[in-house]
């Protein structure tokens, strides 16, 4: 931590302000410059709350230089992490392709889409039952109905589970049943469930929130991994920004700066960001010519009569020409579906 | 709902879109223009995913005419309405006037506080007991503890209290103690938790988050009605934008605009807006000048040694010559403190 | 400016990354931390493009730590600027109350419009000749024919005048006739116009560009100051967010940061920000109880009928009455019309 | 254009509104809804500021049905355009590879830059003459006779050359000289410096505004093509957002999105939009997933030396490396370099 000192401050005033910063356990280290003093913190900053020393009439600002995040950061950690997602594999050289509906209708529907997502090359399967809808007069998902589809659905076609929690009332059965429990940007910042998602055994799916920075999306996996559970995956779905003609702006920098940032593996939502099924493979194709580690793509037999963002899901027929050409892409950066 | 069709469509294109649209159960009025043709689309349309449109080939876009709330919508309830929380009026001219520090430390600390805050002119008394912190390492808040001293300096000052909730594990404590039930920027669309305050006896203060449209905000306050609790107060607290010297950017253009499109009471929080206690000041006269219903201001006795946000919280002294300044805002624009 | 190295750097990277900063003509101070080194850079590092630095391996970031402008920085200039505009006084306790149409579109119309505007308060003229338009099918503004208007109005009315400069084809026309030369958001960067208003004898004002930074606002204020013309007063006019129900989102929390920063005058113009006449009035207040020194205003006697901007710009009755209003406003803050 | 009226307005209000359109050369529609009522406007709706309508009492809102640019529009030239670039097809299957230095620094620089990038695959030479710098202090490009340097390195090596023009001044020197005229971001809506660009023979590539929607990017060619040139080449070379680790944010949606609206070719800068030079291998290889029509990527023999942006710019031996895997995408997408 370096505290920036206003320009023509006395020795008393640095003598106060190194006094504040060893109160709280840290040295210094004091820097004259020709117009300013700094002063360099060291020992643990990461509990000091820095913006408190802004309060001191000498100090100009406060500057972090170290990431606050230690389970989840790379410089402690070079190793990409693997996740075992119930048997498959994400992370490293392993892509997660993650298909299925927005949300379940019904056991036939997820059965057939499933059954064709699978012949295509996916290898997880989602599907809402429990729908974060920003309307309450729309549709808000089958629920534990819902849930218990997909699991009819994964014992038919061995396809481990990816779906969203939006509660912690459901934490149990999620525990139980849930091969990866999806965080949706919304709750990226529901602390209180983070915590709770680092008591369970599952590996979480922590999507990214809507106006999350790098730094932030990482503090919140942070908690999950902090409170036990070591056992998570990043997803960018795009964020918000002034360009409404799509939903989000999807941020694929985002997966070379995570790369270097995070040893956790990095998938991405195409399906989401854009909000139109015809964005969804030049941003597929893309991702992994990015180096992501894995796709979730929305599939739906029938979107003209889906219950929920029909707009953005591809039909079987076209989600497999396009894991056809995301294989060569792949293939280029070696990686392989 | 208006759908927009592409240039070139031919008689069958459109009689396929206005099938697709009756089929939903909507009336339609065919608007034929020099390029392009244009389909009304009439009825009870909130309930209609009007995105799936979309997928069709000859539609170009689909666009709302009519706002999606309806509880909130000012259009159909003309009149300010005015929220009763344990005695103290908020809206039309009785402005809240919230103030305590950012976390509850002690009970000394929240009483001397609260004393001080009273006698400037406060009417509710603000103090987080769970605190939502970005860092897992951070202080984390007293939780039921703090919750219990504010219940004390209630019962020595009168003030009714204002404080955040973080998880349904505590609706019934803060139902049973708590005045106004915060809810933050962060949970704001934590949809689940919304439904669940509807059954609340208690009024609730809605935070906007951070990347929230006006639209989104009133949708949320709309779910809390909709679950049957209309006693919602919204609090402007900043967006997230490219700006990053001030915490967020104080969107103070809220206050007209939800002004003219709800009849909820609006309050403004510089505290958290700027994250700087410099411009707290300046920015609550300009709230009150725009014609907010009250201030959310942090007031700490010793701000240094806080344990949260200190470095935004103002002294009770300054904070007693704001209100100074405030009440003469208040009254060139017709109200009073 | 401070470097700080990768976690695990050896004692030749440290003197590798020092050499490189020497050789730039700066002195260096190590501060060894327990996980991380820092370098301090001690000299002036204005002119060093910092981010060199990142390209050797073992550099982790680099901070600056002062600020890059120095005629505009308060830091120098204690003393707020008063920049005088053909002999109205703007900046300290001196408020510009600039108002006229967005357009000028008749001799008649400026006249009838600038009468009013005045004999409520307003002390300088404003007005479009050129106009910057997003598409090249809308009206683009009567020229030097409208400069010529503006000219004859102001020896009527004695009010100066203020209108945008959008090419140096224009240079020595405005600069013998317009006593505030306005240059806006879309030419903020601009810089080759930016070093010619520096050889020029007018005042300049200055708009906040959509997207940008107070820092880089400030650095264009910069250009013009270090190309020989100090006079320079900055515009809040809003920024490009997110939010789309307003045209841009109107930071008030600029003027305290800024006055912080820069001993430069600032004014808002409340008509561009939100893009709606009925936002006026409560930004107008707002802005001068934040702290403003001046207002633009939009003022059209036939705003139906307006070649451009209509729906932003008050009737002169409205004006005179918000200025009422205003002027009680000032008083507070210790300001007068 | 659709005029929708508030709740509850009379016949009188339809009538006055109705006027108001038909007064302007517009037909009218009106559908009449359950609980509003909309207005249908038919005719050159391109000339008419829909603002205007928003200050009649009884009017909710203005929406716009049309894209109000013609020339631009795919919807009117279903193919795409190929521009000739000195010989150098760009659009359609054909591929641009821009390379080159950030800025011309010498003429033994520049000719070992170029002769390394065109061994690798590049088939345009770029080089900043003029550079547009946030601070006055920084370095400014040689000017013409960095011109004279590209000149003399395309003599040498065949390469056609693209560089930056900042001011009308130099219109004449450009379209004798150079290939390609770039207009950067911040001039991307410098109105007057379009329309004589519009009298040019040069083709144009016109990079998108830190802030610019893809409708005001569009309109800015347009611009340039309703004044006379319908050569442009758009470049997508990322947006502000409020993630501040990268320099701006890439948005590689604006391709497929792009290609829809609009037949004009759309390239790539990873350059920029990082500020990174770890950053441009993923996103280069990205972008041509996603179907770009060609890269322009920084490269500099010493980087560590750069007078400008070396922190950006690739080796030649990275360049040489990347374009191989790029060619490989490229195969996977239909396209060569």
């Amino acid at each position: 931590m370096i505290i920036v000192l206003k320009p023509h401050t006395t020795k008393d005033d640095v003598s106060r302000v190194e006094n504040m910063v060893k109160k709280r356990g840290l040295d210094t280290h004091i820097v004259q410059g020709k117009e300013m003093t700094v002063i360099g913190c060291i020992g643990d900053t990461a509990k000091v709350d820095s913006k408190l020393f802004e309060i001191d009439s000498a100090v100009d600002k406060v500057m972090h230089v170290q990431e606050p995040y230690k389970l989840a950061n790379r410089a402690f950690h070079p190793e990409d992490s693997i996740i075992n997602v119930s048997g498959v594999k994400v992370g490293g050289d392993n892509l997660a392709m993650i298909a299925g509906p927005c949300s379940v209708e019904s056991y036939e529907q997820v059965l057939e889409i499933a059954r064709a997502a699978k012949a295509s090359g996916a290898n997880l399967l989602r599907g809402g039952a429990f729908k974060p809808r920003t309307s309450p007069y729309s549709f808000q998902g089958l629920g534990l109905e819902g849930l218990d589809i997909l699991t009819a659905v994964k014992e038919e076609t061995g396809l481990p589970i990816v779906t969203e929690l939006m509660s912690d009332k459901y934490l149990d059965v999620f525990n139980e049943k849930v091969d990866l429990i999806q965080i949706g940007a919304r709750n990226m910042q529901n602390f209180d469930l983070l915590k709770e998602l680092g008591q369970l055994d599952r590996p979480i799916l922590l999507k990214r929130g809507l106006n999350a920075t790098y730094e932030e999306w990482i503090m919140s996996a942070e908690y999950i991994m902090a409170s036990g559970n070591e056992n998570v995956i990043l997803c960018e779905r795009g964020i918000r920004t002034f360009e409404s003609y799509t939903r989000n702006t999807l941020d694929l920098q985002s997966i070379p700066v995570l790369r270097k940032l995070t040893h956790l593996p990095i998938i991405v939502d195409p399906s989401h960001a854009g909000g139109k099924w015809w964005l969804v493979d030049s941003m597929a194709m893309a991702a992994i010519a990015a180096g992501a580690d894995g796709l979730m793509i929305e599939v739906h037999n029938d979107p003209e009569s889906a219950l929920c963002d029909g707009a953005q899901s591809l039909k079987p027929k076209k989600y497999d020409e396009l894991l056809k050409q995301v294989a060569q892409i792949a293939n280029v950066v070696g990686k392989s579906i």
